[in-house]
Formats: C-alpha cells, structure tokens, sequence
C-alpha cells in the first residue's frame, strides 16, 4: 500500500445522506461504501447513531459498520450526539466516534438540544464506556467543534469561546479534537489561524482534521489554509451531498472528487485513484436518481496529460 | 477612496459575453459597466478588437471602451489579438491592452492562426504604435500567457516554454505579462512556482496578474497560491461565464462574488460593495434571461454579523 499525505474521510453516507429526503437502501450504502473503499478512500464516516425517528435515513447504521469493518485497510468512523447513541455505537466497534460539539451554544441548544455542560457530561460518559474495553477495540474518541467559525443564529464566534471549548474537549478524554466549518462562515485566515492556536494550546496530535463546507465557494481555498497549517485530514463528501440541515442558509460540503483532484494536482498522494472514484459515483447516482450530484472535475475531467501523485508512487 | 489591496479585473463584459450565444445589447452592456464600477469593480475588459463576424457578440467594443472611460477611476481593458485590433482599440484609448499569446504553438495556431514568431511580430508592431502616442495617452500593454498551464491539446506545457515565452513578450515591448489557465489545468502548486520563477526572470513589477479558470473547481484554491506567490490583480467574471471557447472542454470562470467574499473574508480589501455587486449581478440577469449565472455567495448570501474589510476601512 502506498503512503498517503492527506488523508481524505468521506462523510458522504453520514452528513450527506442524512440531509435528503429519499432513503437510500442498506444495499446500496453498501455497495458504495465498498466503492468508495475500493476506490482507496482511506476513511469513511458511515452513519450516525440516533434515533431512527430522528433521521430514518441513517438507521442503519450498525450494519453498515459491521460491513465496512469487513474491507481491508478502511477506517470506519461514525457520529454520535450522545451516550446512549455511543453505546450503541460500541457495541458494533466503529474505529472512530465522532462527538459534535456546538461552540455556538445557542447553536448546540438548537441541534443537540444541549448545554455544553450536558455535551461535556455525555462525553465523559463515553470516554468511560469504551475504556471499559480492551486496548485493541477501543475506537478513537474525537470531539468536533462545530459551528468553529461563525454560527447563523449567533454570528460571530470568538476565537477565545473555540479555544476553551477546544481544552475541555480535551479534558472530557477526547482523543482528538477536528474543527468544523458547520455554516460555511470559515475564511483561509480563521483556518490557518484557529489551527495554529489549537496546535499551540494542546499539541499538534491532538487536531489533525478539518471539516470544512463550501457555502460560499470557498470551500477548497480553505482547505489551502488547513494544509499551510499541518492539517492532514480533510472530510469531504462524493457529490457534494449534505451539509447541516439544522443551520438555515447552509449547505454543500467540499466534492471529494474535486479534492481528490486538487490534492493529486499539488503532488500530494491521497491514495485514490480517480477512475474508481468515478465508479462509486455512478453507484451513488444509480442508488439516488433523484439527488442533484455536484463537482467540477467529474464533469470536465482530468486534464489531458495529468499524471496523480498516487499514481506516480505506483499506488 | 479607499486603498485597495487586492484589485479584481472583471472579464464578464469580454471572456464572458463572446462565450455565450445571445448578443447582449450594447445599451444593457452599458448599464453593466457602470453597476460594476458603481460597485468599486476598479478594471473591468469591456470587450475585444476582433471582426464582428468572429465575434459579433463584441462587435460594439469600441463604444463601450468609449462610454467606460467616462467613469471617474475606473481603468478600462481590452483584449487585441492582432495589429489591425490594436490600432481600432488605439482609436478609444483604453487604459490597458492585453494581446494573449498561447504557450502551446498547437494552440496558438488553432485560437489566433499564427505561429509564436508572427504574435510577437504583431506586439512589436503594437508596441511601436503605442509609442507614437503622447505619453500621457499610452494604454499598458500587457503580454497574456495563455495556455501557461497546460493545453488541451498538447497536455502539459514546460515551465521553460512559459519563462521563455515570458522573455520574449517583454523584449518585443509589454510593460507587464499576466499568467493565464486557459484550459482549467492548474494547480496551487503550478501558480505558485511560475509566479515566482517569472518574477525572479523578469521582476516582480512585470508580473502582478493572473487568469484563473474554475474548471475542475480549483478556482479560489489557486487564487490562494497567487495572494502567496504576491500577485496582486485577479480576473474574475461575474456569474462566472465565460471561459475559452476554443479549448474543448474548458469553460467557466472565477465567479467575481465569490472571489469578493473571499478575499473580503480574509481582510484583504477589494474596494467591492456586496450590495451594489449584487445589484450588477441583477442588470446582467435581466439583459440575458436565457443565460445561467453560477456563484454560491449569491444563492447563501453573506453570514451573519459579516464585516467585508473594505466596509471596516470606510470605503
């Protein structure tokens, strides 16, 4: 296998299919994860645990981590608003567990029906829970700072309220903290700024990971920002499905195709190969005919003479 | 007025309009020129000296360079392919002319007819004609390496053509070449070594401009690699249309908006009014109904408690 220098996680099945209507069938999530891991996608967020009332499109999302647990090499990471949905969770041993936490508190009260207090308390709670297991299951606990950069019911979100809730993300027994562009608000300077402090106050291990969304376009000018800062991970989702469907006005996450494409073009090895990826496409159109896929280099595609880092490494 | 730190050159009226079939009234094109530079739009290429029967869609250049240089402030450009179009754009005086010269022969003979030697005989001739001007009328004439990133026919285009093609405009007289992706090939990593191995070439004064195309959906990510590489002047089209329309398979522009926010977003100011932009935006919508205007800051709109830096500076 070859190396990777960025390392891509497609929230596609997560954050994009929880933010449409059609339910796409557990066999056909199935068939595009298996796509989406063939075409060397590194990490894919499968799903989320809550209730099924909640989001019926995503109740299915132990089997899919039982399936994905299934493919060589892929790291299967899963979102999960709180205990009871962490418990369920870990029954079925995800690799990663995602925890949002809303820096906009208004926001969290919103989308979580949380205070911070209550989503540091769960946290606590699951950090217990899977340290009850043995070392080697243990799935990577990570907590999310959403709304990191400005929040459409609030505003602006200080830089001093991200930093904070950063350290008690920390202190709650988070493995990792990811920042998270949840309203498409982020410039290049916040990203690069805000991961600098992060990586100043807690060490740069503990924030590897961005997710950005491309509200305004800016979506992969940011993830500029977030390599010029030491940042490796990037979520993005195939066709740019999704975004957060509780934050009015926004929407549309970074095309993976298109930062696939972007990363290979600057030498960087993302460990997927561009025809496959387009393979998982059409899985995805095939399932959802009726959902409107986005992206710039599945429709131009690749410049004439364009030689991919991954392919150059014999990846 | 307010100092500008970054200077959008809007190309809507010029690679925008002769890529479209409609032909926009000259009264509408007018009313866009001067909502634009009611913006702050600081340059705008109002149109291109061909025949009318290549382009009839900018068969009306001449007035317009006309009616622009009455706006106080604004610098008016205009693209000539050939001696014969410098000498009917000379008649106007506009403040800049811009004669592009294809790095790939391949291409260059396809889009002008004419091989390198007889482009930069052309510009010597442009050149010489300018200089039988007054001094206080002599329009800049800048050098536009198209195709400098990669060509849809020939592929990849060495970076020693480009530094090569570069000496040669400057010796055959342009006060300043611009980098052009006419085909939507490059990469953040491209524009920034060309820049700098241009500017090392030449200095930095001969080179402050570039032309970036959003094919592959790279757009703003390379206009990050040209804020880091110190240019200074972006071309933009406003609702993104526009392109080349001899290169297959290459189309659309930076869209102005987005680049507006972006760069707003960053504290870099622009001089651009987000209010009046959008106003420009509506008399464009309204003289072409038929045609498809793209943007993402458009359709999300600007976040909440937003402050654009040229607003914070009292411009």
């Amino acid at each position: 296998m070859s190396s990777i220098d960025i390392e891509i996680s497609e929230v596609g099945p997560r954050d994009g299919l929880q933010s449409i209507d059609p339910i796409m069938p557990t066999e056909a999530k199935k068939r595009w994860i298996t796509a989406l891991a063939a075409a060397g996608i590194p990490e894919i967020e499968v799903g989320s645990f809550v209730p099924a009332k909640v989001l019926p499109q995503l109740a299915d999302t132990a089997e899919l981590v039982v399936h994905a647990r299934q493919i060589e090499g892929l790291s299967v990471a899963v979102l999960v608003p709180n205990l009871r949905g962490a418990m369920n969770a870990l029954a079925v041993l995800p690799h990663k567990i995602t925890v949002p936490l809303s820096v906009s508190e208004t926001h969290s009260l919103k989308n979580l029906k949380r205070t911070h207090a209550q989503v540091l308390e769960e946290l606590r709670a699951i950090r217990a829970a899977i340290d009850e297991l043995p070392t080697t299951e243990r799935p990577k606990l990570e907590g999310s700072l959403s709304t990191a950069f400005g929040c459409t019911l609030e505003g602006e979100v200080p830089l001093d309220k991200v930093l904070e809730m950063a350290e008690k993300l920390a202190a709650a027994g988070c493995d990792e903290v990811g920042l998270s562009d949840t309203t498409g608000f982020a410039s290049p300077v916040q990203v690069r700024e805000y991961t600098r402090q992060i990586h100043q106050l807690l060490g740069r291990e503990m924030l590897s990971g961005i997710h950005l969304h491309n509200t305004r376009g800016q979506g992969l000018a940011n993830v500029m920002a977030a390599l010029d800062a030491g940042l490796t991970t990037v979520d993005a989702s195939m066709g740019g499905i999704g975004g957060c469907p509780f934050a009015p006005g926004a929407s549309g996450n970074i095309v993976t195709e298109d930062l696939v494409f972007l990363l290979e073009s600057m030498g960087l090895k993302t460990g997927v190969n561009f025809e496959r990826l387009m393979a998982a496409r059409k899985v995805l159109a095939q399932a959802l005919p009726q959902v409107e896929l986005y992206g710039f280099t599945p429709e131009a595609g690749l410049p004439k003479g364009f030689r991919p880092a991954t392919a150059q490494s014999g990846g």
